[in-house]
């Protein structure tokens, strides 16, 4: 059974239509190259209760596999996205949180403005991204390299682990 | 005063005497190699309401100075080490946390799949390993180098942080 | 306009004049050779209960801008830093929690000791610094490096991120 993924680009400006949603659409190309094929895309405002909601809804088994926010993540007025899904969380996962930012920070310093979280809520593996498209390629590319992400998602769906393909 | 440490092995079929547990045994040897003479062991299933109770039950003054776990920090659905801890611990160590996930990366993308946490509950020290012989080698082996856990030991039990000998 | 700074040394001795404050000193020293002109310090005993107050008084649009702390964040038995702030932070920043930790253990594997936080307490960024002059040399080069808080601070006060000197 294929991985379902659902990506949420978090964004005022984007969801008003005033700016084009960039990272969401990457982050996606980027899942198809790598074999991913059962996407789904949703943008929605800076709006810490929308964010919230969504995820509810999209967790659990049979239900979406992966959720991967964009966005909201900086020190900007309106960066919730942590704060909206952090409550969620049942189990933290240290390790993700520290994959994303020692990529980043390989890259510049200014990778320690992001505020990841990452995580289970039910059967579903949630990762929060940075906005830029810039960041969202270093972090996927760390996330899926030597299927580190399908492996937590077969071992978050009762597998063994072994099965690491997407 | 020697350092007091109990391994405790989550692990089912370690427990149930399915498998042998080989992560334990490792990290006594490691131990025993660095001049800790006091060391216990227990394995339990993979039951955090057990685990909880038995972190509790150790720590404190006059109790275990240093309760190691090996197991259950995954993303398996019977993976629930550190959410069994993290309410107990009183002051968490990011610092040590950064330890073990850097040590472990050095050497593959798969040490992002551990979700450790550690502190102190009381004059204890508690840190969580993975479940794997490999892990806890690294692991064990940036925690001893330099004697960086016995001087956070002698800190937690009044001293100054100068006598860092095991 | 200007960022204001506020330095809290967390140290019975030095809060009541056994000891000499050195680390309060060497951050208002490193801050103006960056240019930073507006810079308020305050000694405290390693009490919480003061270190939470002051840090809750000064927090706020029109407060301060940058909240650094030193001292308190180690494994000794009055090291409570971290425990004082942490209910206060409104938005935690994993991110520059790794960049800290992983700043200092490019020089010492003891940098592991420390267990810093860092967030936002409305719009006043909170960073805490171990004690040791060396720890904190280390620990504000990688927090000025390149603006990387002056642009914090600045998104925090509701900029662009654009305007990163101070
Ligand atoms: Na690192």
């Amino acid at each position: 059974s294929s991985i379902k993924v659902l990506i949420i680009t978090a964004s005022d400006s984007a969801s008003s239509g005033k700016s084009q949603d960039l990272s969401g659409p990457e982050i996606q190309r980027i899942l198809q190259h790598h074999g991913y094929q059962d996407i789904s895309t949703i943008v929605l405002p800076d709006d810490g209760a929308q964010i919230r909601q969504t995820v509810q809804d999209h967790s659990g088994r049979g239900a979406i596999d992966w959720i991967i926010t964009t966005g909201g993540t900086g020190f900007g007025v309106k960066d919730r996205t942590p704060e909206a899904i952090s409550p969620l969380i049942e189990r933290h996962a240290s390790g993700i949180v520290h994959l994303l930012l020692s990529a980043s920070m390989k890259h510049t310093p200014f990778a320690a403005l992001s505020r990841p979280v990452a995580g289970t809520i039910k059967n579903t593996l949630v990762v929060t991204l940075p906005g830029s498209v810039k960041a969202v390629r270093e972090n996927m590319e760390a996330l899926l390299s030597d299927g580190v992400v399908a492996h937590a998602i077969d071992l978050i769906k009762g597998g063994s682990g072994k099965q690491v393909h997407a």
